[in-house]
């Protein structure tokens, strides 16, 4: 079994499973940016219908060179902040280390695996719906989820060692798991959701009740994810139509929703549109299918990102 | 040649011509909505390239039943307002008259055909950035041409002496004409603007230059415009590709301008989707082409629309 962790990135994710995981006694790392002081000194607060947590010991770092080599590096920061990668993991990776990227969007890993070699990169999506409210406080309203996978195609429809050892951490940490034989099924199927639902609550400013109540932005909703499955038939990966039907069925019955994209986009900060969409788009492209439903959510979204982050941006 | 005009509709596109008709000493009556008590006590006040005019004596009316038969019935108010039609034509129309419909969208002209039929019916469309800037005030920035021409088949290739005589008018009134011989091309070449920049006005919230200055939605402009081409073409109306190159290059050099359908959305007015949106993308997915980037800017602007419109929305 693994018995120490990194969390790369204590955010709503990160705070969430990394906490679960020290709760249950493992010895967790979590790097910290914005909120460090307040974990140091407050810990972190966690309500979940999983059972609150309230951990004052938390091991918190506001940078990575104080940080020890760890079994697994979890990158739970947002897709956005790449580029601290090639200064971070050395410094929590030794040999033997792996490195499991809980990110959004498609083939997240390859940053990662361009610093530690493929064949040590894991990866995986949260089915989760979960806000930081404060420094160090997070929220978890609904599901929770983590469907991973190895990333190296070496390993393709194999349940590795390491991965069962993770996944046992996992589940004795409370955390549903399915271990993935096929990581991009697992990566297309979670942007089936994604895409529409991150995509046009930022273009329609609307939570997925909105979205899936009136009728015209329920139907583009499911033209927008039948072009995600048109996208992924392209790039080799099968998903069957009535998983769409299931998504959308899903969707309408869940709790509201302002998906986390929207709060990003509300908040002025970055969106992850390249993750999300823009490698969807790049990819199926590539593949030979021009998804153009995404396409044109794509291009809207870079301009409201771009018009939003600007310095004489008004209120959103 | 003609000698009497009715205007239905007095606002910012009925102001400005049915002042210029005036001007020149046609007699000409205008059906005025919330604006009748200022434009009968105070008259139009038109600023304008072509010459300011400040019209005291105009013929206005807050009925049709009290308007006389004319020669000529312009159509110009907004298709959202259509439903009055059929009780409005048969006050002004006589056996001999016939109706110009100066609408935006497509196929605007079989509302009024169905009331006075198809062979007593010419449509327009109108190249002009021209706003309502308070009761019988309009401010015309730019442009002003009509294109028109006859509406039914019968007619279709030929400039009829009613559409000469028309022009006649116009052109003594300082209007540029354009006589068409096919009203569907100049409808669709008309869509060609309309529906990318009013529809990506709304959804972004951006005036022309906005729209043209940011590459992401400069590149979704054209994405638009080159969907509404096809669909023309399924349609069985041919437009050069040069001619959506012309058009993106003027609007780059345009005057910032915000859309009517953006002021339209801002005043929380109705907006015309269905008109200009709508029924383009019904025509061309029956002849056969789904035109996906229109179809998804259309479900956009539904959902925006009936939201904005409704009682507990927030101010935009």
């Amino acid at each position: 079994m693994p018995n120490t962790y990194a969390i790369l990135g204590t955010g709503a994710l990160g705070g969430l499973y990394g906490g679960r995981l020290h709760s249950i006694g493992k010895e967790v790392h979590f790097l910290c940016r914005s909120d460090f002081r307040s974990i140091e000194e407050s810990g972190l607060q966690i309500q979940s219908p999983w059972g609150d947590l309230n951990l004052q010991d938390v091991r918190a770092y506001d940078s990575a060179s104080a940080m020890p080599k760890v079994d697994v590096a979890i990158v739970a920061w947002k897709a956005t902040a790449n580029d601290a990668l090639s200064s971070v993991l050395p410094h929590v990776c030794g040999p033997e280390t792996c490195v499991l990227v809980l990110q959004n969007g498609l083939d997240m890993e390859a940053d990662s695996a361009a610093i530690v070699g493929e064949n040590r990169v894991l990866g995986g999506c949260c089915f989760l719906c979960c806000n930081k409210t404060g420094p160090g406080k997070i929220h978890h309203l609904d599901y929770g989820k983590i469907a991973f996978g190895e990333y190296s195609p070496e390993y393709r429809g194999q349940t590795t060692l390491r991965m069962q050892e993770i996944a046992s951490d996992l589940e004795a940490a409370g955390v549903p798991v399915l271990q993935s034989r096929d990581l991009a099924l697992t990566r297309w199927r979670k942007l089936m959701w994604n895409i529409p639902f991150n995509g046009l609550s930022v273009a329609l400013d609307a939570d997925t009740s909105q979205i899936m109540t009136a009728p015209d932005s329920a139907e583009l909703a499911h033209l927008v994810m039948e072009d995600v499955r048109l996208a992924a038939q392209a790039c080799g990966v099968h998903i069957e139509p009535e998983f769409l039907h299931k998504l959308l069925e899903d969707t309408r019955r869940m709790v509201p929703y302002a998906s986390s994209m929207l709060l990003d986009y509300r908040h002025k900060r970055q969106i992850e549109v390249e993750a999300i969409l823009g490698n969807a788009v790049r990819k199926s492209t590539a593949a030979g299918f021009v998804p153009k439903y995404i396409g044109s959510l794509y291009k809207q979204l870079r301009f409201l990102d771009e018009r939003n982050r600007a310095p004489d941006s008004p209120p959103s």
